[in-house]
């Protein structure tokens, strides 16, 4: 194994870096602006389409310095979507997972998916890229990373919540979190194409791209409604 | 105008044809032929990397003949998108969308986007595609076209409802058609690239690509109590 597959155990999975050990020597802000330079290319122009040369220019780095950084364009890839993971993750770490119920937990994740989406287009753009089919070989293994966390957190949630009697005792935890994890994510989505920005507004209103507070009530009602304990007829 | 943008009305809204005159002229056979191959094409690489002269040596035809039936690559692209929303009516006009309360009718969509998810991966991978911000320019004009038959539909389906008072009365009916169709639209996704089959195993379990009938249940149940009245407490 090369210097660039490092392996580290940090937030319960192993995290494997993409880049040289030379990249970490470099300031944070040549970092920064490397990785954002790149997750804009990548955004715009998808992995396929995008060029390192170009990329490299863009940064006001040699394509020499690039590839010490990097073995591949691949890696760079890869880079720009680790980063993402931690913008997500440190946008999920400000809010608090412990406090509340079940209902305040999805609330805070709604709001917190779509302020990262607002906030941050290119990356979420970035991870619609490697949904399709072309970067498949990449996207399983990625997918198996991100996606396992997520579910595991859903399940354990609605499993503790059926027995304390907050969630209807007869759901299945497996089907209710793909449930809710297709609304959270199709959320994110709405603010990142044109497409479903568009999509957006014809469904829930002309004004659902600047009412956030209309989205996360009218989604909260349907989520609360459809998680909650059937209550006996009168 | 040229030939290739006859108006016609049909099922209530404008059509555009995107092929020549010619290509109407040819047996049914040979045009199922090279929109098959074109749709398979566009799935594989995407709209920007398919190559029309590679699509017409696939087909068994000239490129001269290729421009003969189509302006522009982006006119075969938008022949084969127009075919995929032909397929999918087809497909919704086999179920019976009078018969039964609003939850046989979600029902029967989710079924049916099952079925067409799974019989025609490469329609829905192009649909996909077109979501993504580098066709944005076609998409817009896509996505109003068929998002806003959709949309209406769920809206009345609901306003119907919540006056018979099949459902909540104090739902949202653009917020609830959003989520409704969120829902939907990534149950098609799900059957349709590497990374989101393998999402949906890891959210719903390692069957579920197989037990149709368990994401079905599990889906309904979740959208009937999200959309039933709330009972009195006891």
């Amino acid at each position: 194994m090369n210097d660039n597959t490092t392996q580290n155990q940090s937030n319960g999975y192993t995290v494997k870096k993409h880049h040289k050990e030379t990249f970490e020597k470099i300031p944070e802000d040549k970092r920064e602006n490397i990785r954002t330079v790149a997750a804009a290319e990548f955004a715009r122009h998808g992995f396929k389409a995008a060029n390192i040369n170009v990329i490299a220019k863009k940064a006001g780095i040699s394509i020499g310095s690039m590839y010490n950084y990097f073995n591949s364009k691949e890696d760079l890839f890869l880079t720009v979507i680790d980063y993402g993971y931690q913008v997500l993750e440190s946008v999920i770490s400000e809010i608090d997972l412990e406090k509340g119920d079940i209902f305040d937990k999805i609330e805070r994740l709604l709001r917190a998916a779509q302020k990262y989406s607002k906030e941050y287009p290119e990356l979420n753009q970035i991870y619609l890229d490697i949904t399709s089919e072309g970067l498949s070989h990449l996207s399983v293994m990625l997918s198996r990373k991100m996606e396992t966390i997520s579910a595991q957190f859903y399940r354990a949630m609605l499993s503790e919540s059926k027995k304390s009697g907050t969630v209807d005792p007869k759901i299945d935890e497996y089907v209710t979190s793909y449930c809710l994890d297709n609304l959270i994510l199709l959320l994110q989505y709405s603010y990142t194409t044109d497409y479903f920005r568009e999509r957006m507004k014809i469904f829930a209103g002309e004004d659902a791209l600047d009412d956030d507070e209309k989205i996360i009530r009218g989604m909260m009602y349907f989520i609360r409604k459809a998680l909650s304990p059937v209550l006996n007829k009168p």
